[in-house]
């Protein structure tokens, strides 16, 4: 039976490439259901790429196949590679980070190299430029519709070889959780943080209760307060700042209605540190 | 028969949130045709939701199923609710005033408070703040599938109960027409207004006569000139203001490869008022 | 057997304009496969619109049904057209330039001119603004859908009766080529010529080594030096500019990573000209 196809891609959609994509794939099989991730990825952004396949995979039946091109290295000697990750869907990229969280959060069950002697759109071998079409694209049409099975994308590497981008890890040092701002919610302004529900609820604190919350960069401190751990939106007033839980269950930052980001200036990144702990009690007296 | 399942949102298309909709349904039914209204709509903007609605929801075949997510109390006690159009659409939704143009425009046949307790995502109890995902898209998807029927949804509620915006009729004074700029065409920049074609035949103009326009709001009027009443864009030079009607079937004004709106500053909502009236014939002696 | 059914227009996606059209075409059959080449056409250009065309058209298989709205002479006596190309796609669009790179670099194998008096949405006699939903989009799904079939389109007119837009030829004068800059990789900021990689093989220089570039627009030169030829970016550092083959097999010009056009201000169109020249060697003595 078919499965999905998804794109990502950092292209965007205004000129003629995602639809070339396309009507490859389309020509393996008329059939096929093709739908986009994103292809608004910032340009050359592969840390971008890895958390947005994370913020999506999992909502996927397995057997999807997901092709994935940000690909600042195309005509170099990085390997093309597809994983199957444990829940069962397909990836396929240029092994250059974008699975870093595929790997490290959800895990990969079996990676293979893509044998481009095989899997490479016909007739398109004088383009050095355009893998995404006349590799990735046709290679994952090609395993949606069932034309090749996951063995014959090519050989076998161990999982561990797929290449990581370099992740700092949450903590928890006894009183305060550490983490760093992993990504924005782009349109709304929220900070998503890498702290995870679990981690947060070892500080003790209930819906309605409060968190100090701190942010940095390498040089200074932009923004220390008290906010709310909101449930939802809903919980705060309008233009009140609150904590909660996003969708993928790690702590995030927000202005109800507001953005976040443009009010502080807060960035992301492994250099863009969050601490959050239990609010001490003011008593006024 | 599967029913094609459309999406509207606020989210944007940069992240992976309209993709994790797309996943959920398509983990409902791997065949289902889904596609995309908007996810431009402004951050909370209601009133651009109920308007996109309306726009479109009459092109498409009865049984088909529009899931539109512009939610600003998402997390409060706002209902969730699916509505059958008199034309036989489904459309889902937070019911905070996203139906106000179908009730009006197109008509309410029946209307359904979501059972959450049956119609929600597995295992999605802990994410208080993506019921676009967790709700609607799986009710969605789970309707135009077929999986359930419309009484499934949930118990039904009389249709006046669905909440509508305040909305000013367009009127007739016996001399001009007088009504309030709904939207913009964003990318063309024409004024889409609330005075249907029906009513503005009332002041007797045909093709090629002119009417003279204003344009106010609370405080002062930005416009007032006599157009030419074309039936399209090619009756009027490039550069040439025309009034006419849009493909809704009501009046706009425009300008032929221009932005009108950007051109005198003319926004939109209840405030902007434009009146038309035949233009006085000038007789030079 | 269903036909891939795609869109192009102008009219970007913040609207519902698009959705109606998806809406039209499901109502002809819901089981029709649409998508998207882009909706992003700057607004009344027809030039960009006939690029990406042959940009895409060329990947997708045989049959399938390409609509093109970008129509600034919407309403007036322009023909409405759909053609058949010599391999065998076919193209739906206004008569007013939008097939000018299909008919010379891909080759119309047939044109016919669409009968509106049954190619025409019913009911949709009212509205003069909307071609795209009413005539275009209904014609797309039914040829798509095979409710007709290509002779029933209209009439048949010569191949050679197709509008061209002005094109101007790239040439060889035995040192030099010369070529105009059709269009920019938007978001990478490339210079997409109009030199195929043919024509550019004339001057006999290999992957690595030099070519002496020179870009003036009507009034002055805006760039010359001299860059290496390299067969994708990653042949060259990071901010370094180069001269590629893309995905269309003409020539190219870059900054890996950075954007071209930018950095020089560099347009498009036919009065900006670009000369390539195999550099001379430089002898230090």
């Amino acid at each position: 039976m078919k499965k999905p196809l998804i794109f990502q891609t950092d292209f965007g959609t205004a000129d003629g490439a995602v639809s070339a994509m396309y009507g490859v794939a389309y020509s393996v099989d008329p059939t096929l259901l093709i739908s986009d991730l994103t292809h608004e990825i910032t340009q050359y952004d592969i840390w971008e790429a890895s958390y947005r396949l994370i913020q999506t995979v999992r909502y996927w039946p397995a057997g999807s196949v997901f092709v994935s091109v940000v690909d600042p290295g195309v005509g170099s000697t990085r390997r093309s590679i597809a994983v199957k990750t444990s829940e069962g869907q397909y990836v396929i990229t240029p092994d250059n980070g974008t699975l870093t969280h595929i790997k490290r959060m959800c895990g990969i069950a079996e990676a293979r190299i893509i044998d481009e002697t095989v899997n490479r759109l016909p007739n398109s071998g004088e383009s050095y430029t355009f893998h995404g079409r006349d590799i990735y694209a046709y290679t994952g049409a090609r395993l949606a519709a069932g034309v090749i099975d996951f063995s014959q994308v090519g050989p076998e590497v161990p999982a561990e070889s797929v290449i990581e981008l370099s992740v700092v890890e949450a903590t928890f040092d006894g009183e305060q959780v550490t983490g760093t701002i992993d990504v924005l919610d782009v349109r709304f302004g929220s900070l998503w943080t890498n702290i995870s529900n679990e981690l947060f609820k070892k500080l003790g604190v209930n819906y309605g209760q409060r968190v100090e919350i701190s942010i940095e960069n390498e040089t200074r401190t932009l923004y220390k307060n008290i906010l709310v751990y909101a449930r939802s939106f809903a919980d705060v007033y309008v233009g009140e700042p609150l904590v909660y839980m996003n969708s993928l269950e790690c702590m995030a930052v927000a202005i109800n209605q507001g953005s976040f980001a443009k009010a502080y200036n807060i960035g992301t990144g492994n250099k863009w540190k969050i601490h959050m702990r239990k609010a001490p009690r003011i008593v006024y007296e």
